[in-house]
């Protein structure tokens, strides 16, 4: 089950950093959805490398091609198969990658797992295995907002100690887009690009903070127990590249309050019930209860830097590695685009299981 | 799937706050376990409602009866099933829960989503459910010491501003165990409990953080991609009741260093591969690396308040609601069994899927 | 996964012939569903041992209790955790069973599987397991009556040699419960059951066939590829004990005919797409189509015989085995609620994946 | 989950007849298995149209590529995916299919569930959907024989009347080869190419039955209760097209004995626990007994036949349709491969978990 995610509308991913290239086929997808690869394809490119001079510069399109379940420009039901070739492909400058592991990457822990890897460019590791997902995403997006008038976005909250204001009530996609961080405070934007500059000249790198939104989530899709909504949001999270921590709403916040202070109370507003604040963060024991769903994700600064760093080889033999070519700065911007893929994965996957007991 | 956790070592639990009990079936568990309910009744005595002074008094037992799995104290392969009945079920005490939805609580996203609730304390939202959790949690915690020699501990780190200082490295159950509160820093314990009996009587609550550790977990536990060892913690414990965020490692503060202060160096020592700091928390790239995995969950504080708060009630009209009786003023005692449970089922799963795939 | 079934509609069962009893656990009911004991009860009755002279004597009320997951009187949408006392508990009459592999049963392979079994009664292997299958299928035979207009039911069509005459188009269940063997055909049925009573008086056994039939399904349900609706079938009817073998609509004796006789023509009928023959039995490509379901499932002659047999010891030695006591001379008047509850535990998880991809 | 199978070795299929091509992803192999695209051709080419005079003519040749998973000629545990171009793409040769439906095939179920479906050669269902099984089933097969020292084959056993004669215990791979259907028995063989060679002519089909082996396998594979060997081997089976029945061991003849003549009565031979007779088919309560596994799949004369039938359009009217072009009047000796690797998949699954919950 370790490539494949979501129980009703499932993706699974394959592909190595080196080699055939990278894809997902994505099961369960309603039929008569129009579909093409231009409903992809922008999403792809939020996410790819090269695209400002603040993330890494590896050279691909990452141009995807649909291979099955669409027909005359619609979904048939049937599993829809993406690819995405490998293009930039250098081995070379990796090649001590092939008998050293890179401190914090995955390198020694694949060997203690499978007694073997794919060291070109970090193999199943590399952050191109998540092609597949912002790929499956943007089809997850799309049924959200066709569908059921749900819209999924998310932003660069803060990188390392610049923190940006945003309403995530109001805040807009074109403002998220208007600049190469994709942060949606102008100002805070500015210092973080100079700061993702000034690492990536120091052959450094630096982490922080994406905030996911969804809007206009009906109360009532979760579960109770065990796959509450933010249980699996924070799952989906978590297991993006890099990711370390993840809270919802008020989250460790939270703790500073009493319960009285923290309660979200209920009032009727427009024949709806409401609460007055939203620290629950849109969800009440597992289940959506109407308001925006609001979460973060912290991201720990990039492993790969230009420095050299003591290590252990294959051998198991004390020795030192140096960072070499192309690397990341700043994963945040590229994370964007992941973080909202994952999302809308969740609240599709629970939308359809809505419909399934409930509907 | 909502009802049910884990792959290869399963569970799935049932029951209400008020009706026949609640339970739970584990199935998957390795035969030959020795194993009988005093394997599993102290985890529920401290998961236990009533424990002592800083809890919530609901008068439960809350004695264990294994019902099936087990042959001459060992286990057979086979599910079992575990069975907890209720006791102090006195509906009466709630009466006003069935026309008003609780401030904070899944009232209301219940009726939202199912058109119905069992309002008789909480009914499936009631903290009782856990106690199915935290049974399964004691048979995956026995596996995993008499098998694996893997240790899993968790305490309570911080109470609202109350921080303790504790080296998850080498904290032992006895210190954990030696006061109420269960927080390993004698001096934080004891401004912790006073912090909560001013709650209690205040009739207010508060929240904090429970940190969980795992030890001596072998290097190779974990999946890739979606089921990331970080991933499936992440999952386990906003599962939780009240818990609001998760991180791991150097986790939100991992945010403050550069890629390279933040690294992990690898060297080699007593002939194993280890590293030289642990802000990777024990995974890397969704799997184990040997060294000790650490990680905090923050819980809010209990919703249930005993003041009166706006709110709404069945009939979508403004109301006000007042708490009574008893309640809960502090749920981080009772949440260390459970974070400890979740941990185990986790870990439980990854062992017996690395022993599939690879073994 | 072993002991759950069903993607959405998902039951586990648990329990042993001897211990606390045989359960299960109803994961994926539609809330506000009309739901008490009184009806589960009459299927169970219909599995029960004892209940006529034909069958197995064992004395068991088999009385259900729901522990949880109903509301004066309704489904919650929770899970419906279902309970049935064992009573007739005589491990000293099955003693030989510790130390001797019971010939065509499951004590070797259990040992060969596990290290260790319930040698009381059959343990697991016992057919007291099909207790919580019979009840699940109880509820979900209600909800496809009484949400979908489905009706399932199932019969004797064969003993041995004796077949008889019944349309599945047209047979109604006051045929089927009139005699004690489950057989609409009186004359067969008086037949059959002097064959089975002859039977019992030689300490010997005998087998048959059970046709299973589900009348008003949809056209529109079931998946593609791998979980087609008579995959999902097959594998529900090989998964009872003593069945050896499933076939659908023209099945077997499909293989006597060519393509152009064997074709199921399309005509239109009252505003309907029909076919004129079902030789499909309902079902095209994995998917209903509209027609009625039927199909066979064949159950060997009950293991257990009254005659001293060849065997092996758990020391591995040769020896022989002579039943005593109880014996079901013929499984099939109580395998006849056991092919009713899986083809409806399988519609039912089909009527909601159908209504969560395509609804 | 329609178009996944397996639980520890779990395939995805995808594709259309006409589109990109089809494909599989395998993910859960085990690492550091020699692997390339030499171990997986030689079944596809087994599978493919147009090997012989006797099975449909589409020209492709189903050249399969491995695209990730595999590094240096090994297994990296990571998912495997495979592709094969869809090359003899004509709709033009079928437009008639746009808009009539074909008489039991699958093309009215598709659009009664999905409302749209992909008329071209079958779409989905076309039989080139099993590429992506057979393709996986090789690695299974490979995975067997290395990893496990399991025998897994498959030969025609029946077309219409003409029964061969075949010890399942002794046949060989290379007498199964020797000739175009697959059959073993020389004489039969014969006979039935002269059968399916007359019916091709007669643009008609016909149907028979393919036996299916598995040797060596060791005692305890399989679960008690829902996910027997038999019954998960019965849902593989019953999800290939066009077949109609299932059964093993003794399977529907089993009901001619009684218990006392039917047992497998045990006896120790070389040191292990056998059974004199094998009639239980090697699986005992859903779990293997060391015995030789063996059972038959029925498969209905092919649909598409030359002549003109009744059916009706997509516009709800009758009409008639008459095949053109290709048919294939003999869909066994191509199912050989396929009932192959459906038994293969199901046995590394179990064997699998067999190591995950007792090894």
């Amino acid at each position: 089950m370790a490539n494949t995610f979501g129980q009703l509308f499932r993706i699974t991913t394959w592909g190595e950093s080196h080699g055939g290239g990278v894809g997902v086929v994505v099961d369960g997808c309603p039929p008569k959805l129009k579909l093409t690869e231009a409903d992809i394809q922008p999403d792809l490119d939020r996410r790819r490398p090269g695209q400002s001079k603040i993330v890494t510069p590896r050279k691909e399109s990452d141009t995807v091609q649909i291979l099955s379940g669409t027909f005359e420009g619609q979904t048939l039901g049937t599993p829809i198969s993406m690819w995405v070739k490998n293009e930039d492909i250098r081995p070379e400058a990796y090649s001590e990658m092939a008998t050293k592991f890179r401190p914090s990457h995955a390198d020694y822990t694949y060997i203690a797992k499978y007694g073997i890897r794919n060291w070109q460019g970090g193999g199943r590791t590399s952050a191109r295995e998540t092609i597949g997902r912002v790929a499956a995403g943007a089809i997850a997006k799309k049924i959200l907002r066709e569908r059921f008038g749900v819209e999924v976005l998310s932003y660069v909250k803060q990188v390392q100690r610049i923190e940006a204001e945003v309403d995530y009530q109001t805040v807009k996609v074109k403002d998220i887009e208007s600049n190469i961080v994709r942060c949606p405070d102008a100002k805070a934007a500015d210092k973080m690009i100079r700061l993702i500059e000034k690492m990536r000249k120091a052959g450094d790198s630096v982490g922080g903070i994406v905030e996911g939104v969804a809007r206009n989530v009906p109360a009532g899709w979760g579960e109770p127990v065990f796959d509450r909504l933010e249980a699996d949001l924070a799952k989906a999270m978590l297991s993006l590249p890099a990711s370390k921590g993840f809270d919802i709403g008020s989250g460790f916040d939270s703790i500073l309050l009493t319960g009285t202070q923290h309660n979200d109370l209920f009032r009727m507003k427009g024949g709806k019930v409401r609460t007055l604040t939203n620290r629950s963060g849109g969800i009440q024991g597992g289940i959506s209860n109407g308001e925006s769903i609001y979460f973060r994700v912290a991201f720990k600064p990039v492993a790969t830097v230009m420095h050299e760093q003591d290590t252990v080889d294959s051998q198991y033999r004390n020795t030192t590695l140096k960072g070499r070519g192309r690397h990341d700065p700043c994963v945040l911007p590229r994370a964007v685009p992941m973080v909202e893929a994952m999302t809308a994965l969740v609240l599709v996957d629970h939308a359809l299981r809505q419909k399934a007991q409930c509907g």
